[in-house]
Order: structure tokens, then sequence, then C-alpha cells
């Protein structure tokens, strides 16, 4: 494996210039003596992210306010050291992987919910918030935050704007940038500036929607408004479980069909199923092909109405059964298989490689067909845990990186399920971005054209390229996947 | 009244230095001798759009498809001749009023719905096409095209992603950026480009959400890719009639603090429902305060259960009268009153100023309060009607540009009641834009630097400012306001 971009080009300065001991003084300076990680060993941590880059940092920072963010910034501009925001580090595409001569900016000490407005619905937090954490909060005042992330019990707010987060319940409301009203922002020379407001629309361009998911390359995110959503009435979750992936996405597509869009549409293919069930038992028959789990949610009648039809869909399409939960504990434990599949994983095999796209809900059932002879061809197993709902997939590539040529063989593969996706009118990514491990196969759905109005874009935020440089574009500078060690117990 | 930024400078170049023969027989060769209109009688009717501001164009071109128009753009760059898309022409705050040295490039040609998958659904148009006939084509199919702008009867699709149009059903469905997927776009130079996709997510910058309400500056969309919903099962709308608008308000707090969404809240004030009796029997009691129009659409059930509840809320926070309609035409009946107002106004004064500004919802009393203050102090009539729900404004200032100063008045009282919005917490535009009309006035909510980003955005995508210049940005340049006529039937 191949630690990150040691080949690529440094901005001209960097660290040596200004002078490491120097610049280490002025940082503490600004955040406080403590507030500044340089030794290699407690840098250790900060080489990942969830993806499968690395890179260390030559300094993490840990400031407490915007003020601090502001200078920390404005001094890095100066010393031509690359910066690099983080939140809780568990993206998946290597986009807060800190370039070899840069620092980390890390939001651990930003983690206060400053406001919770009941009447208006909307809360204002530091980035380092975690996500469920605002959800739970919210939750007190009969409200919740609807983008959930499976990485939700550690991701942070910031990271989400970052990746425009997703999630099961993104079907029914839309990703993270559905639900960012406003942000306060630094750019790369320490400008303070703000986007969006609190109300839903605001004159002039909407630079908050095109901030959000621009995975840190245009500035840093130090407050943030956010929609929250009221409680639904009634939820209810169905798992119906198939004979076979194909009559599975047959169901997705006669539940859709129905004119019905439930919060939450998932599939799992039967790789999956036994490795969750090598795990845990989650009820999950060994030889089902595929399982569905449909979340309903609104009023009782209408959840008990739509719940009717649901299930009527699932075994017009070949359900061999059809279970119903409706109290939180039941559903919890249907959603249990799901939650930790990606974890699961490690009881198949020691690594995996989670390749993200999206092709239209009505190409599932071919896509996963070339999918599964792409594996074929290969010989790489491969798992299929995704939000079928909005044909979001997350093809697992399974392998061993002790196995001599491993790793150029999920590369291979990788990209050719991605090429599947494309061809069926899809796009490269769902919702992990494309950071480091993507930007070489950005030209598989854009033109030098496309990508070059996306530079000059990125150029009105940051001219300079300070700030999470060498991610999202091609530059020729290739990353070897390193392996990713499915942790049990913590989803992806 | 001023005409158009007559002293407003021309970008280097321009007709003269090209030759306007010469220049005008170039674009006749590019889309057709008789699709180029430049006979200053037959430019009369593009000197206007839906604003109080008009500029006489140059040149009109109607181009057929993508090519020409990036054809015509390349010359036009070629010979620094500023170029602004036309739609149908009603926008409200001058967005596509022609720079004088400019021309036109209108879409009356490419008017094509391209397709429709009911499967996937969305929709492929050209700019031209109508807001309210991809509706109904699209109801063809069991679906609809939610954002229904006051004008969709008139406003083409191009328009709409131009100025990210709202309209009373947004407040459910969101506004035009939730509805568009993606686009095909010539920029300046003619280089043909796409932003977006069919699918949800895409990798990189959210380019098509900046796109969206960037109100022709960026470039022009000539194919577009909207996201159709299915129909309901059930609407029904509800109309309340309260003593003032005090009560009236407390009732939109009520609804929406019951957690109900209704498709629509839209309110009318008593000033407004003399107007619209004035003109026809919309059967709203002549001494009634104000009246609340709710839309609720779902299932059946759900419908009827939340009715009960909306008719609660009603009864509880002092309405004198409620009614309600499920069938289609009692529905239209109700939604008479609404859909003529800004019309009937023309009963009450020959001209109206329409304020478009948005504040948080539980302002919405205390900010009503003080803009009738403002009409008090400057004695002019204002009249509301507006989209309660989101507590999006559209104060309208009445006035007879016949007397003497009238004109002046107005622009100031205008101002103060933008000013009384942003106190608020609120923003200066919900839904019509920047333009020509509210340039000088982006100050009041963004700071030097935030306007230095926006353009730095712009610049992205059009380095040479040659698209649609002197809009959204202060520049000194004041236009004052020519008088709007209402035209009764025509609502705006």
């Amino acid at each position: 494996m191949t630690i990150y971009n040691q080949t690529s080009p440094a901005p001209s300065g960097g660290l040596a210039a200004f002078g490491v001991g120097e610049f280490i003084s002025r940082l503490q300076q600004i955040v406080g003596q403590s507030n500044v990680v340089f030794h290699p060993d407690d840098l250790l941590v900060f080489e990942y992210d969830g993806s499968i880059d690395r890179g260390m940092p030559r300094a993490v920072v840990f400031p407490l306010n915007t003020h601090e963010v502001s200078r920390v910034m404005a001094l890095c501009c100066q010393a031509r050291v690359p910066v690099v925001g983080r939140g809780s580090g568990t993206g998946l595409s290597g986009g807060a992987i800190s370039h070899p001569d840069g620092i980390q900016i890390a939001f651990t000490r930003m983690n206060r919910i400053l406001e919770v407005d009941r009447e208006n619905r909307h809360a204002v937090v530091e980035p380092g918030v975690i996500n469920l954490d605002l959800d739970t909060h919210a939750r007190r005042y009969g409200m919740r935050y609807a983008p959930d992330p499976s990485s939700q019990r550690a991701c942070s707010l910031g990271g989400n704007i970052a990746e425009n987060a997703g999630g099961p319940h993104c079907l029914a409301y839309g990703t993270t940038t559905n639900h960012v009203l406003g942000m306060e922002i630094v750019l790369e020379d320490g400008t303070v500036t703000a986007l969006g407001s609190l109300a839903r629309e605001t004159p002039g361009y909407d630079l908050r929607g095109v901030f959000t998911g621009s995975e840190g390359t245009f500035g840093i995110a130090t407050r943030i408004s956010v929609r929250l959503l009221p409680l639904p009435e009634a939820v209810k979750t169905y798992l119906g479980i198939f004979p076979g992936v194909e009559s599975a996405c047959t169901a997705v597509s006669a539940v859709i069909g129905h004119g019905i869009v439930p919060a939450a549409l998932e599939m799992i293919d039967a790789l999956s199923i036994r490795a969750v069930q090598n795990v845990s038992d989650a009820g999950y028959p060994e030889d089902a092909g595929a399982v569905l789990l449909i979340e309903l949610e609104g009023l009782q009648d209408e959840v008990d109405e739509t719940g009717l039809e649901v299930e009527a869909a699932l075994w017009d399409t070949g359900a061999s059964e059809v279970r119903a939960a409706a109290a939180a504990a039941e559903r919890e434990q249907l959603w249990k298989g799901r939650k930790g599949a990606l974890g699961a994983l490690g009881s198949l095999a020691p690594n995996y490689y989670l390749v993200d796209g999206v092709v239209p809900r009505t190409q599932l059932a071919p896509v996963l067909r070339q999918v599964a002879e792409v594996g074929r061809k290969h010989n790489v197993p491969i798992a299929n845990v995704f939000h079928a709902g909005d044909g979001n997939l997350h093809p697992c590539l399974l392998f061993d990186e002790r196995q001599p040529g491993a790793l150029e063989k999920i590369t291979a593969a990788g990209a050719e399920v991605l090429a599947v996706c494309v061809a069926a009118g899809g796009a490269l990514t769902g919702e992990h971005g494309v950071g480091l491990e993507k930007k070489e196969q950005m030209p598989l759905v854009y033109t030098e054209t496309d990508m070059a109005v996306m530079r000059r874009v990125r150029d009105a935020f940051a001219p300079r390229n300070n700030i999470n440089p060498g991610k999202i574009f091609p530059d020729g500078h290739r990353h070897q996947p390193a392996p990713h060690r499915p942790t049990p117990g913590m989803p992806a």
C-alpha cells in the first residue's frame, strides 16, 4: 500500500521554509500549548480516516472557536502549509487525510449545540457536534435531525457537511444539503464569512449548497444552522425475505411504483446475510437470497394503510416471509442486521473495499447482475448492503491484503464495478465523496470542461489551493488502496 | 423612470466595434434569417419583463438547439456583446432585462418535452417549456412537477431555474433547486458542459445547485432534467376567515406547531381581500381582516385526520369561519381569490411595487405590524398576499405613478420594508431574485467579503462577465422603478 501522495508536489514554501519549530510555536500561541499535537507517536491516530488511504500530518490543532480557526488558517496560508479539517475521521474516501506537509484542524473542542429553536425548527451547532448527539438532543424537543449516516454515532456535523452525508432515511428526507440552512465559514486565508441564513431562500447565489459536499476544499464551517423535522406520529418497519436479489429488486420497484416513499428502503444480499449471521443472530434465514428493510413513517392511519400496501407488494413479488414491527425495540431488532452488516464482513475476509456508486432505480437488477459477473471474473467475493430505494449501491469487494496481488486485483475489479454503474446511467459516487479514493475515476463521468468549471469554482473559494489540496481532481498521483479493517460493532 | 442602465459601462468592444450589420448577419447565419429580430418596433415587447425595470436589446435571437445557442454565445463573446437569456419574461426583479448594448436569446422555439420516465420519475425538457405544460403533461402519467409559481401558466422552466422559482406548493416540496436533477449548459464562450445527472447525488461539487438561482449570470441551460412527484391520493383545501392579520398569524404558528406540513399555506390580508372582491366574488366576507388558504395532500385517511387538526387550529385561534373543499372545482373556487389577488390590486391603484422578503415564521406578526407602520408613515397603502407557511412576504405598495414624487416615495418605503425583514432575522428576497431591482440593497445582508466570494464564483463560470452583466451586485447604477401595471387575470 502507498502512503498518501508522497510524490505529489507540496505547495511552494511549506513548513521547512518557515521553520518547523517556529511554526509549531505560533500554532501554540493561537490555540494554547496543550492544543497542538505534533509528536509522531501522538499523530498516528490522525493518519487514518475510514478510507483505505492514509497520510501523516505534521501537526494537529484543536481550536476552541471561529477566531482561533481563522488565525490558524491565516498562519498556514502565510506559511504555505496545507490545511485539512477533521471531524471524527469516519469518511470513506480519504477526505480528511492530511497532505504530508500539512496540518489537520480537529474539531473535538468545538462540539457545542448552541441553540435549538422549536418554533422555527432549527438548531445552531459547532462543527464537532456528533450527528447522533444532535438528533438525541432534538428529540427532547419533539424533533429530529434527519440525515443518518451509518456512522452517526461517531461522525460530526462538520464532516457531514464536507461530504454531504446521506443515510438510510435520506430516501425520504434528502441528504445533508437539504438540511443545512446556513453556515459561518473560514476561508483559506482566515477570512470569516457566512453562507445562507435561517430563511429558506437567500438572495444571490446559493453558495450554501455548493459548499455542502465540497469535501473540505472550499473552507471550514465553524458554525452551522440546520433544519430539524417534527417527529412522526408512527413508525413501522418491515423485513421482507426473498429468494434472491432479482426478486428483491422487483419488490423495490413495486413499492416505489405504488407511489409509496418509505422513510428507508435497504437491501442486504445473501453474502452479507451470511456475514451478519456469522457474527450474531439477526434472525435472517441462512438460505435467504436477499433481505429488504422498509421503514414507514407518518400518521398512524397513514402508516397502517401504506403498510398493507407494502406487505402486499412484498408478497406479490415473491417474498418468502414478511415481518413487521412498530415498537422501538422490535424495530431495532430488525435493523440490527443492516447496521452491523459492514462490520460483520470481517467474518468472511480480513479486508473489504467498499465501492460507492449510484444507478437509476430501474437499473438495480441488471447492474447487480453485472457486478456479480465482475466478481466471478476476478474471483472476488462481492457483498451488497445498500440504499435500494434510491439506487445507491455499496458493493463490498472482499479480500485478504496478505495475498500477493490482492490489492491490484481489488482495485481493478472496483474500477470495473464503477464503470458498470456509469454505463447504466449512474454516477461515480452516491454519498461517500471522491476524496483521494475516486479522483482518478472522475473522467469516467466528467469531461475536461466539466472539471475545469469545478476547479474554477474551487478557486473562487480557495485560490491558493491551500485547503485540502490533492483531492477530488485527477492529478496522476494514484493511490493504492490500503486495507480497510472491518471493526465489528462500528458500522461504516 | 429610468431606462436600464444607460450610464453603466458597456463591456469594451461591443456591437459598434464589430459592425452592427455584420453582427446581425452572422447571427442570421447561425439561427436563420427569420429567427433574428432587430427592428426597434419588433424589439419593444422585449424591453420589459415582469419587473419595474426596462432595457431595449439590440437584437433578439431564437435558436432551435444547443448547437445554435453555443454558436450565438461564442459570437457574442468574441464581439463583446452582452447576452441575456429570456424565457417568458415573467420575472419580477429585472433578471431578463437586456443590457442596452446586448442581445437576448429567447427560447420560444426550444420548447419540447423530450422525455418522461414514469419508473424513475423524471422528465427531460428544453428551457422554453412552460411550467404548467410540463405539469399537465406529467399528470397524464400520474405524476406532477411540484414548483408552481403564480405565473405558471406563462413562465418557462429555463426562467424557473435562473430564478430558483418558488410557489405556494414549495412549502411542502421545496423550490426549483430541489427538483432539478441535471442540466446541459452553455457557458459565455460557447462551451457546452453538463451539471448534475439523473442520479440524486453526483461526485464532486454540486454545481447544479449553485447554477440554479444564479439569475442567468453563469450560463444558459439548454436541456433540463427534472424530478417528477407522484400525484397524491387526496387533496383538501381549507379557507379560514379571520378578524385580523394577527390572529391569522397565530393560526399559521398553531398549524405548523402541530407538526403539520401543509402542501400550501397562504395568507391574504384585508386590503387584498377588498381588491379581490372588487374584481369578482371570491366569497370572502368584506369585513374579514385576513384569509388563510391551507391545502393538505396525501393519503385519504391522512388528509382527513390532519384536516380535523387544521380545522381545530383555525377555530382555536379565532377564525370566524372555516370552509373546506375536496373536489377539484370547489378547491379551484377557494384558490380563485389568491390566484387573482395581485391582478386585482389594479382596482385599488394604478400601480404596485411588490417587495419580496422572507422572515422566520415566528416573526410574521411583528414584521407585518412594522410593515403597516412603514405604510402609515409614508402614506402608502400596503397589501399583503403571501406564502405564510414559510414566512415569505410579498408586501405590495400601491401607488399612482402620475402623482409627482410617487416613485421616490415608493422606493423609499420599499427599502424600509426590506430593512424591517432583515432586522427580524430575515433575508432580502424570498423567491423573485435580486436582478436589477434589489442589487443596491445586497449590502443589507451581505458583507463585502460575502459578495467578493459570490463574484469569484460567478467568474468561475463567466470570467468575462458577458452574460447578464450588471445584475445582482451593487454597482452604484441605481434603477428608478418604472410602474408595474397590474394585469387582471394574469397573476404575477
